[in-house]
Formats: structure tokens, sequence, C-alpha cells
């Protein structure tokens, strides 16, 4: 029996990493493989949820002593702080492992430093293998750690034509249900939800991750945010019920910019010290406006119905760009095919030099 | 030998129809193959320009003597008329074939009839084979013909959120190179190019179909309409040179209506008069939203460009739509990314009952 690549036991590892997606935060997905001296898989595990146990240690508990002088693949650089669980990297050596192989490093500051402990254990340790791969499953939880604030996905629905409801103010539904279906997907996937306080006066939304054909809550919602600088939400708002927690984020609490309305700085900040990794902005336009003027989007997912109005409020306003030489360039990701919408998924563009 | 099967020769023929693409207007593309009566292909054809052989005259004079007794499998209904050129349906007739198998029936009130003829000569016709490709295939020419009036294609060029210049007026270049060198081929495709005055006076447009890359231009330019109510396109404006015809459609040439602006039903019989089968219409705002509002698209081309401008002008204004229930709804048909832009191609969908 031929044993396994490493590179094979990544792209396996990367694919475990995946199942813990929308459960670990704040902690990032991780996947690990544990192969024997001869390359066989001897062990497999991911992190499923913050509080259980690391990718490592699943994987550890599985192969026993079959791992002593085997090679770990893992995804992310082994942890090498007493958290909730103890030290993956001083686990790895205990297992007697001679080789660990990791796809990206640990840029917190708090739990960095597993490769030291591991190589001063006399531990060969390889790193790069499928960063890009691995570096993509995680995107949210490394944005998050390496800027200290949540990786903000900014979503919107509208109109071929970029509009956002008809001339008298009607909206339900630009998109088909496919494409809600989806968008309470992503919801789901994320730790808050933010909204402001025009569109939850004009819409009253839930901001609940929801099963849109029995009504049915995902067992997991997002922090529920309503950016509302003066405390205008109506105390019989939806977004006010029971089904999720929810902040009313005021600028007396938070702070206010100089134009008097919430600063989107201290809001981030005090969303991260919360614990908050991934951010779903489901509007208005104007404050979707104000937080890429402030570079603050790290992610684009429009919903475009094909469909004509003509007239209406547009899906953004006010993005703080006044020539077409300032124009916010993206890059587009994903096409995908809602129902009848299509599903726009893009990335700022990296600017040069 | 194996014969070919008269679908296999239909897929065949609408192929070869496909090579008169932008050059056989006011015509139809058609393709014909002729197989004899052991179904081998005796004789190809297809028609390549106005003035020039049908494509049943070419495939014969290649068949000769072998036509006898086999079968000639053609996209469109055989011509019953004298042209440029004398009836197909009598050529078919005096080389003999036992049968004729027809994708589409002609709707030209003048030259239908082809079917009739065939079958009073004792000739078997089918109609109907791969229908759907060959009515695709021509759809430009059939609409035309079914409505009496030019086939009309909306183009614009937009940011993901739906403005097609900033705040400041500026627009050069909202879309990529690539996606402009493909709005030069689909020019290249119709007969007409239709602006309005506000697009002249704000861009001074040329209109003309080039190759961007060393501005020569296509061998077969589109007729450049211009729709100013007033007569307000300066003597200088480019869309005046030499290099294309152009024609300034006034409302004292063309009729008003009651708001004062060029009669856009009035306008498209002109065209059709004229022989315009197929017209790009390229902006402004607003006279695409005429056009819209009078259900005078055929097909929508929207070229977006991944970027956020959250100010400026929006792509499509007034277009007669006031509430959401009244939205325009397109079906999406084709989705090409050229360079960073999305090409989006929809038309509308058919409305129940």
């Amino acid at each position: 029996m031929t044993g396994v690549s490493v590179d094979e036991a990544m792209r396996r590892a990367n694919e475990l990493a995946a199942r813990g997606l929308g459960t670990t935060s704040p902690n990032p997905v991780v996947g690990c493989v544990l192969l024997d001296a001869d390359g066989q898989v001897v062990g497999e595990g991911f992190h499923a949820y913050a509080g259980g146990p690391h990718a490592e240690i699943v994987a550890l508990a599985q192969a026993g002593e079959r791992a002593r002088g085997g090679t770990a693949v893992i995804t992310l650089e082994p942890c090498n702080h007493t958290g909730r669980t103890g030290p993956c990297s001083t686990a790895l050596v205990s297992a007697g492992l001679a080789r660990v192989v990791i796809a990206v490093e640990d840029p917190d500051p708090v739990a960095k430093g597993g490769a030291d402990t591991l190589r001063a254990a006399g531990i060969r340790v390889d790193l790069g293998v499928r960063a890009d791969e691995a570096e993509a499953g995680n995107i949210a939880w490394l944005t998050s750690i390496r800027r200290g604030r949540p990786y903000v996905i900014w979503k919107y629905a509208a109109t071929l034509d970029g509009r956002s409801a008809a001339a008298d103010g009607t909206s339900m539904w630009i998109t088909s249900e496919a494409a809600r279906m989806d968008v309470h997907a992503l919801r789901a996937t994320v730790d808050a939800v933010i909204a402001g306080i025009g569109t939850v006066l004009a819409d009253d939304p839930r901001l609940t991750a929801r099963n849109l054909r029995d009504g049915s809550l995902a067992i997991r919602q997002p922090l529920r945010v309503v950016v509302d600088s003066s405390g205008r939400t109506p105390a019989d708002a939806q977004v006010r019920d029971g089904a999720a927690r929810t902040w009313i984020a005021t600028g007396a609490e938070v702070g206010v910019d100089p134009a008097g309305r919430v600063d989107l700085a201290a809001l981030l900040d005090a969303l991260h010290t919360r614990g908050i990794r991934a951010a779903l902005l489901e509007g208005g336009p104007r404050l979707a406006g104000a937080f890429l003027a402030a570079g603050l989007v790290d992610r684009v997912v429009a919903y475009l119905a094909p469909r004509l109005l003509g007239a209406g409020p547009t899906a953004l306003v006010d993005a703080g760009v006044h020539t077409i030489t300032e124009a916010i360039d993206l890059d587009v990701t994903d096409v995908t095919q809602f129902g009848p919408d299509l599903r726009i998924t893009a990335v700022p563009r990296k600017r040069e030099g």
C-alpha cells in the first residue's frame, strides 16, 4: 500500500477544516491529517466549535501510538498557548511526531509561536504547503486577526440597473426566493449582521438566519447590530425580538464621527472585542457608502435581479467617489445563478505600490 | 458509407447560415445542405450577402444532377418570389428533389409560400426540424419581419452599482478595453446604431465600428442615427464625419409624441422602411427608458464593470415603472467575462396569458 503525499494530505486537511465554517468563531477553522512513517493516514480531525477540541487533538486521539515518528499536516500553525484547551504544539511534541507541515502561519499574537516550539523540540517544520487554499478557507478569521477588526462582507440586492427599490419605495421582492434563501445561508456563516437605522425604520427586518420555506431559525444566530446614531430604533422593532441577540449601537455608546454619525472604526473595534470575526453589512445605501469610503469592506456580494426599474433608490450612495479615477475597483471572484438572479462576488482590488 | 441524418444535416445548415451574420441584412441568414437519395451530402451553401445567391442556389450549383431524388435541408422556408434573384422554390422543383426539410417558416408576406409551391409540385415538405436553433440564429431578422420594425438591442455600460458616470460626469472609461472591443464587434453585426442628442452633446461619440487597437474602420458600417427632436446636433459633431452614413432624426421629419420628443414607433417604422433589421440602442438613459417604456427593446446587453461609484448618473432613467410589480422582467441568456468586466445578455420575459 503506497502512502499519501504531504500535498494530498493538505488538500484533505483543507477539506476537513471547511466543515467547521460557521461554527468555530471566534476561532479559525483548522483541519489536520496525521501520516505514519510510511505515509499512511492514521488520524484526521477538524476544529468543530469554539471550546471544543482542536483539530490536532482530535487527530492525535485517533492515531494514538501510530503517530510516533510520523508527520502532522495542518492547515494553520498549531497554537502555542493554553486557552480553553492546552497548547497543540506541546501535544504534537509529546506524540513523538518527526515532522509537521503547516499551510499558513498563525497571525494571532496570543496563540502564535507553535512552529518555534516544535523546532525547539527537534521536529522538522515546513510552512506554506497549499497556503493559498488554506488562506482562502480561513479568509474572514485571518483578515480579522491581521487587521484587528471584523472581516466585513457588504451584501446588497438590486436590479440590473442598480436600483434597490421602485420609485414608490416598494422593494418586496427585488430578488427571487432562491436568492433570498442564499442570503439566509450567508447570514448563518457570519458572527454579526449590521444594518442602518434607516433600513430598520423603512423595512423593519428581522435580520435572523431562517429557513424561508418554514420560517424556522438556524441554530446559531448572528448578533444583530443596528447602527443607530441617535437611538431611534422603535421599542417594537422586529430586530428587538427574542430570536437572536441584538446590539443597538448608538453614537453615545460607540462615539461619533465629525458628521455626528456612529464612528465605524470604533464600531468595528467594539465588535472585534466582542469576538466578532465576520460581519455581514446589509444596508442601507448610505451606511454601505460610509463603510466603503472608509475602506472597511473586504468582500462585496451583489444579488442582481434581471429586472429594470429606471427610478427609485440606488443600492449605494456617497461612497466618497467624485470622479471616475477614484472609483472603487473590485475583482470578480465568482458569478453564480440563483433562480433568475445572479450573485456576483467581488473583492476590493489591491492598490499597486 | 452511411448517410447523414436529416437532423445532423440541419445542425450543419444552421452552422452554415451563421457564417452570413452581419452581412446579409436586410435579408435573413440561411443555410442549406443537400443530401442525395442515399443520404450523402452532395451540396452545401449559405446566403453570404444581400444581392448574392441564396443558400439553396449555391448548394444546387454544387450538387448538379446528384440532387435529383434527394433531400434539401434548409434553415428557412425557400423564397417564393423574384427579387434580386429568382424564386428558390422553383429552382428546387426543377432540380428534381424528392423532399425538402425546413426549420422555420418564412414570415415575410412578400417572400412566403415556398412550401406551398413545393407541395404543389409533389415534393414532400417537413417543417420544424431544429426550429429553435434556426430561430435563435435568425432572431433579429425574424423579429423584424414579424413586428414590422427593427430588432432593438439596448446596450449599456455601468458600474456594479448601476452608474454610467461619476458624480463629476467623467466616464472614460467605465469598462475595460476588452469590453469596449466587444461593443465594436456588436456594432459590426447591426444595421444601425441609435443614440440620443444628449449623448452626442455630452460625449461627441463617433458611433462607428472600429478596431480599437489601430483605429481602423470595419468594412461594413451601421447607419448612425441621432434621435434629436429639435435638431441640435452640432455641425462639427464627430457623428457627422464621413466614416459612415448618418441620419439626424428630428421631430420635424419623424413626428413627435405628446411630450414633443421624437415618436419612437415612427422612428422605427422609418428605419424598417430603410431596410434596417437590427439596431443597437446606445443611450442615453432617458432614451433607453423611453424605448423600454414603449416595449420596443428586444434584447439587453449590459457591460458591468466591477467598480463602485455611489454617485453620478444612472444607466437607466424613466422606464415608465413606478412600483415594484411593474418592473420590467428579463431572463438572463448569457454571462461572459471580458477582461475584468461582465457582459450580461438578457431578453424581456414573455408575459403570461
